[in-house]
């Protein structure tokens, strides 16, 4: 595996990241639960889709193999999308949707802020100008867990049923391998064991005092790295890619 | 319009509906409410699917155009399918796909029993056998009805909901036009206003005898039979047509 392989890899795994989850936000578009949510959730996914289209340029150029980043965003097959299990979860309720935002948001928070130090200068550029969008998000998502987990006796089941069910992929966030290591020794890219302590942390924190609970450690689920994903990616994917596989080549 | 371009148009419309409400059911392959029902609604779900495929080679071979069964099925867009929009309708809970199913079956049943005599020897033999399994698909689907409408309250209340819901799109499936009129007066098809009564009837004997009521009136939907969909099937194409698409030209 040469340097190139290897960061184009990672470049996809962010750009998964932030294609799957910005794809599922938007699903709430006209859903939301009130008007400002509604349109919170949207901006959100516009962030994270505007994010992914600069990984997938930039991985597109690194391949060099003539490929767009429509072609990668749209047109590869569910095993070779490498996003994490987390971020293709369903949206389920509103507090589902808000747990699984804010255990991404506190990855991706962290991620950036090291990212940013990255020798490679379009990385850290993209890092750079994504951490400024992603701080508000982790806001947003910190707030809400606060709200709905210490609020009614109602939300407070919901948003303790979501923490049991989305914590399951947590440890997934922080898969390293011969990708990572080769690109953590380059300096490109952050050992992402370095801020795992500051991700418990933070979660610790916001989680007390919403007044919710990290259960026992549960069976932690992962594969989305290598392509093995969880049975909701295939449905998503074949709503993702309708336009593009339905009229080839087609151009905005 | 030739009497060919017709009679594509209705075969068209006879495939999708068994298309659609065949693909609908097969989302419950695994998920039935017991084992019986599960395999009963697979078994519903692959006769369905059976049927359109006859439908679609017919109107293959009448289009003549060197278009295969498969691209019927598979390669329209959303637009240019025709089926009702009772049969697009989310299965919803059990009950409610059980009250979809019987309102279309009593429909479905009437009308073979009157296509049987078309003068079109090759749709009187798809009606003839399409008819063996309808009969069985409109007894499990009244027994259903019944056994839930006059069940517990929390079924009965959930049945209602549905027979309200539903109750929306049963004129749409007596609807008439230019396809339609050539058709009945060329002997091919049968006038369904002449089986109206009877589908009134009977669904009337089924829903007292379940302790259901027709809502008033409600205002009717239409539009499938032109092509005019509800939000629904967009997202159904997307997952039925995902294989072809991704895969073009494959064959089993």
């Amino acid at each position: 595996m040469t340097k190139e392989e290897a960061l184009f890899t990672y470049l996809l795994r962010r750009a998964d990241d932030t294609l799957i989850l910005g794809h599922r936000l938007s699903e709430w578009c006209g859903h939301g639960p009130i008007l400002e949510e509604d349109i919170a959730l949207t901006n959100l996914s516009l962030d994270l889709i505007g994010q992914c289209t600069s990984y997938f340029q930039y991985a597109a150029q690194i391949e060099g193999k003539g490929r767009t980043e429509d072609d990668l965003a749209f047109l590869r097959i569910e095993k070779d999308y490498v996003n994490c299990l987390m971020v293709e979860q369903p949206n389920g309720d509103f507090g589902k949707t808000i747990t699984r935002q804010f255990f991404y948001d506190v990855y991706h928070k962290l991620l950036l802020e090291a990212l940013v130090n990255s020798k490679d200068e379009q990385l850290s550029a993209i890092a750079e100008k994504s951490l400024k969008e992603v701080k508000y998000h982790l806001r947003h998502s910190s707030e809400w867990m606060i709200r709905l987990g210490d609020g009614t006796e109602e939300s407070h089941e919901r948003m303790q049923n979501a923490v049991d069910d989305i914590s399951r992929f947590i440890d997934e966030l922080f898969y390293k391998d011969q990708v990572d290591e080769m690109l953590i020794k380059e300096g490109i890219i952050p050992d992402s064991a370095d801020f795992r302590a500051a991700y418990d942390a933070y979660v610790t924190e916001v989680l007390e005092e919403a007044t919710l609970q990290l259960p026992e450690k549960m069976w932690q689920l992962s594969g989305g790295r290598k392509g093995v994903h969880s049975e909701h990616l295939g449905y998503l994917l074949a709503e993702l890619q309708y336009m593009q596989r339905t009229y080839p080549n087609m151009e905005w």
